[in-house]
């Protein structure tokens, strides 16, 4: 935002970039054009330009739109920064049982899958949502680890990239199948591996790692 | 292919959707037009409209020519129909190493993200294909239990989703950080997964699961 905005100003802003962003995560980027989000945000083509005056720039706001979103979803008091297997557990049953995500994707890897090969240069802003998501996801690896919850063999930036794709990957196969099922098994099978470095006294005695 | 062409007739086809595959895993489906593919294929506009009337039929024959690359690859004798782990470390080596994996991402997964949400009428030709390709590594899968080679308590069509979710899901992580860690963190830890699973007398002694 490189203009200070009136709280009117930043309340119009806002609101168009709350439709766009459902616009796109409907329709694609692609699809989505002035004409639609004029019509679903209630402006004018001018409070339009004013606030997004190239698609480059609107699509630069959805994406720190869905990111902020991503982010503060994965940093909630719900998932308790991922600091034990149940919250990611928790966390795979949330997407599992919302029916968004067999539909549409996520809201940010979808956008991402959309637009990487494009000219857009949002390239930046993609990158570093995607660094601090899969950071969180290591970070509670390490703390579990630190606690001695999962054993010092475990690889926490590995099992977050193994998580954070599972998640995507699994995405874009539920959305081809228009099913669930790929997105479920991969989340379960990525937090079982989890689940295989979690440390307790019964199994150190037959540890076979 | 709706009517029998020619010799000629087929290698102009073939010409024009090897040209298209290239430029649309680029450039992307959108940012692929007419005028280029014109000018890679050396083919005139009614040559192109005569084999490919539209863009959803080009599309179409697009997605079918890479799900046949991408299942031929993958039946190659090169992975003797992943009965064993090597087959699976040697499948990962091979797209770590490839360097337009976190270039362009996966040839049949990139395309299909950029249209899923489109109203190109795709759809069924891309879950056909992504549950072949899923049904490659299950069958492996079951014939390595049924080898005796993996425990009875690995779940192969949950397994092979977990390898088909990485490897889509990591090779897009890998396009927006323009490095191939999170894609190969992610085989990985797939594959280790698939390794605790793996029976030797040894580890029978001692199992836990």
């Amino acid at each position: 935002m490189p203009r200070k905005l009136t709280d009117k100003g930043q309340a119009t802003r806002t609101r168009i970039l709350e439709h766009a962003a459902e616009l796109i995560y409907t329709k694609g980027v692609h699809a989505t054009n002035n004409e639609q989000l004029r019509r679903a945000a209630g402006v004018s083509g001018s409070q339009l330009n004013h606030y997004f005056p190239t698609k480059e720039s609107l699509v630069l706001a959805v994406i720190a739109w869905q990111a902020d979103r991503v982010l503060a979803f994965h940093r909630s008091e719900r998932f308790a920064s991922f600091n034990d297997l149940d919250a990611f557990r928790e966390w795979a049953d949330f997407y599992v049982g919302y029916e968004r995500a067999y539909q549409e994707g996520c809201s940010l890897g979808s956008l991402a899958s959309e637009i990487i090969k494009t000219d857009l240069d949002v390239h930046d802003e993609l990158a570093s949502a995607f660094d601090q998501w899969r950071d969180i996801f290591r970070d509670g690896l390490q703390h579990m680890q630190q606690l001695g919850r999962i054993s010092t063999d475990a690889d926490p930036a590995q099992l977050a990239n193994l998580l954070l794709s599972a998640f995507q990957g699994g995405s874009l196969l539920a959305q081809v199948a228009r099913d669930i099922t790929p997105l479920k098994d991969a989340l379960q099978a990525a937090i079982d591996y989890v689940q295989t470095f979690v440390r307790s006294p019964e199994i150190d005695v037959l540890q076979v790692r």
